[in-house]
């Protein structure tokens, strides 16, 4: 993680000044300068400290972004796209000051195909939001990091959660995006088509940018039909091994398990405690099951089969609607049940991802280093891509605390990376993670930062992010 | 198409003689120069015509790789990488002339992980190598262009083909790459988690760069389970769209049909006669799905339904390996069956891909072109992902012939853009697609642009492809 690791950054005062009055004048009171919106806007979800920027403009239209993209390359300020604030490593923040860009009125759903099974949306729109819409027509958007985060803002961090085993993250379900990028005008990364061998896939370069690279204005997304059954349950195992052995032999044997996630026995614990269930407290799997409802059976029938195999005492499961939301709303709930775990703590979820075969050694290790330092962390993770999280659970207004979860945090990136992992398999890099993104990346940085450079000259976009560049 | 697209590119003579002396140096008969070899590696399967570079080095390691880029950087002399030569639209050429990088001896398996499901393998070796190698392992590299290209070829046009429909195409099942960069180093663009959210997406930047913007000295693959099951079938429909219905049902039911291939009805004649089929001569789907027996069997029947839904006169399928062998030999010959149309005839495969809802359309129309102009040109498609290909075949001796296709190739990518879709869908843009380039992405080409010059300053990396610099 590392505070140590957040740029402090220059602030160019007479730009600011200057295009605070643009601002102004063009948007009246939709430019916004009030400390708790300011506030509000740097909010960071976790113990990144706030950077608040200088005010924050409420967009309605690509021109509005398009206006103040040309303001900001004419007065050399940073600009920060802000959806709902829900990034794990300081990506809202503005280290060296300038303008938040708020997405929450750039909402709207443009198209929905539903023969092509793609839409169109404004950046602000949240998954929920989107779901609901889409009910109708019986489709929905999948991919769910938990957070109700908006498109945009899961589009940039290349996020993608629990049933990404499945589905894939935002680099497989974005088909395109619009972008104004430093030149003020706006681009078009693809046509809607489902597959394109057309020039270089900037799709992909924009997905995971954290606004760093140009500001998103649509997103085409990649939708699926809804499942005529989903069927979840949970079973236990004895060891982190034999429940990681299971979902091995789920995904080596090509059953299409839409989640499948692990939860240490600390996690299970803490769940029983805050959701008030009655699981065994064990290395747990959650799972879920979509299709037909001949499929289903067919899935968790050989799910049932490998689990007995690797030492599952049973494997509970339900077709029940009800049932299944409350496993799930625990699951969810994760956040708050290690949260409640101490009276006033504060919880710091971290992530790292490693290929599945280590995600048992690393989870033990993990383990192991959480007790000998006698620290508060359940552990649960999308077992089906080796990605996992710690909610580390502290006292922020403890140095030693502090220093104590940032000396772990700094271990955990170490293991993964040693187990040939990534230092985040889906929050991103943000401010947080940028001490581990060379040891992860080498050279590979420094090609970031040559396309940095070249798309974005004067650094305006989201700067001091993913990497610094001095 | 267009000849008129090809960049005709002026020769660094003096930089090229100086590079040709130091490579015979150090490569001694790894470097040759005779005429038939260069001639080879120029080949381009198709009729853009054949610009040969000076010399063919014979690569076998990342340090002869990292060499050459030197000199090439030193000299300022364009490289070309090469697998196979089965590229499409002119990728091999070397319109400024400079030196082909042959990697056929760069072609072994680096390691394989059977439990993350994924290898590591040199650019150089080809999809049937590869298989061949991993049959014991149990697992398969799903992506299935046609032609025995090279992984490193294929990865660079982000090749896909038949079963892209469920398996995905070379952006969705490369994990990471190394390349050689324009200063001499490797980069390595991620790590062997399956996912990742750190930085920029190297990766799927250099998948589909054809090799414009470095070169590629291995590439991490994502496996598959060989299925317990494969089983596949044909089934015909009064139209085309009908046809297509059946298939865009298919797909929002999330059947998980492994290939769905569309023929047009001469598509069909052309089969029968050269493959020896007793087809129905109509508009016809070519299937294949793979799994468990039982989850075969439910596809299979879930298929027959809707195939009847759509005025199918019936759903021909087989377990048996050789009947499906048969049939997809066919389907793989379809070059060899429209060239056995016309004595003589030269094949121009070109293909477009469209949103799925405008298949039918697309191909209607372009069928109604076809015959309107007098041209002859079976049409095969990867109807999934609405990707199609037409099969010009022309006399390539005669130059009325050979505007007459290119004005129909025009009109093709013209109609295709129109209904939002792409001038590629697999081929890539090489020399043969420029002129469309600009009308699909607009101000995206600007961008690539502006990242070729930034990570390629002296533009020696296959300079003339994708789009013209100046």
């Amino acid at each position: 993680m590392g505070i140590s690791g957040i740029h402090p950054g220059t602030r160019n005062e007479i730009g600011i000044s200057a295009m605070a009055a643009a601002l102004k004048k063009r948007f009246a009171d939709r430019f916004q300068t009030g400390q708790a919106i300011r506030a509000q806007h740097s909010h960071t979800t976790t113990w990144v400290p706030s950077q608040l920027p200088d005010g924050v403009v409420f967009v309605e239209s690509t021109d509005d972004v398009k206006a103040i993209v040309r303001l900001a390359a004419e007065h050399e300020v940073p600009l920060i796209p802000f959806g709902v604030g829900s990034s794990l490593e300081g990506q809202v923040n503005a280290p060296s000051g300038g303008f938040s860009l708020d997405f929450s009125r750039m909402n709207k759903v443009l198209s929905v195909n539903p023969e092509d099974l793609d839409c169109i949306v404004e950046p602000g729109i949240t998954r929920e939001e989107l779901n609901a819409y889409l009910r109708d027509t019986g489709l929905f958007f999948p991919i769910d990091p938990g957070a109700n985060a908006t498109i945009g803002g899961m589009a940039s961090t290349r996020a993608s959660g629990t049933n990404a085993v499945r589905y894939g993250t935002m680099k497989d379900n974005v088909l395109a995006v619009t972008a104004v990028t430093a030149d003020g005008e706006e681009i078009r990364t693809a046509r809607r088509a489902r597959k394109s061998s057309a020039g270089y896939d900037l799709t992909r370069l924009l997905v995971g940018a954290e606004g760093t690279l140009g500001i998103l204005t649509s997103v085409t997304l990649r939708l699926q039909g809804i499942p005529e059954e989903i069927a979840g349950g949970y079973c236990n195992f004895p060891t982190l091994k034999q429940a990681s052995e299971a979902v091995i032999m789920t995904i080596q044997l090509g059953i299409p398990v839409a989640r499948i996630e692990l939860l240490n026995t600390p996690q299970v614990k803490a769940c029983n405690a805050y959701s008030k269930l009655d699981l065994p407290e064990m290395p747990s799997l959650f799972l879920e099951f979509h299709g037909s409802p001949a499929s289903v059976a067919l899935q968790s029938e050989a799910f049932r089969e490998i689990a007995a195999e690797n030492g599952s005492s049973g494997f509970t499961w339900t077709r029940n609607p009800e049932e299944r939301a409350k496993l799930w709303k625990a699951r969810h709930d994760v956040y708050w049940s290690a949260k409640a775990l101490r009276a006033g703590g504060t919880v710091i979820s971290t992530d790292v991802c490693v290929p599945i075969s280590r995600l048992a050694d690393c989870v033990t290790e993990t383990e192991r280093d959480i007790e000998e330092h006698g620290l508060l962390g359940p552990i649960v993770g999308h077992a089906g891509d080796g990605n996992f999280h710690v909610s580390l659970v502290i006292d922020d207004k403890i140095p030693a605390e502090i220093a104590a979860a940032e000396a772990f945090i700094a271990r955990l990136n170490e293991r993964a990376l040693a187990m040939d992992g990534t230092c985040t398999g889906e929050h991103g890099i943000g401010q947080g993670k940028q001490e581990f993104l060379e040891g992860e990346l080498g050279g590979s940085v420094g090609i970031m930062r040559q396309i940095k450079r070249a798309l974005d000259p004067k650094n305006i976009f989201n700067p001091g992010k993913i990497f610094a560049l001095d």
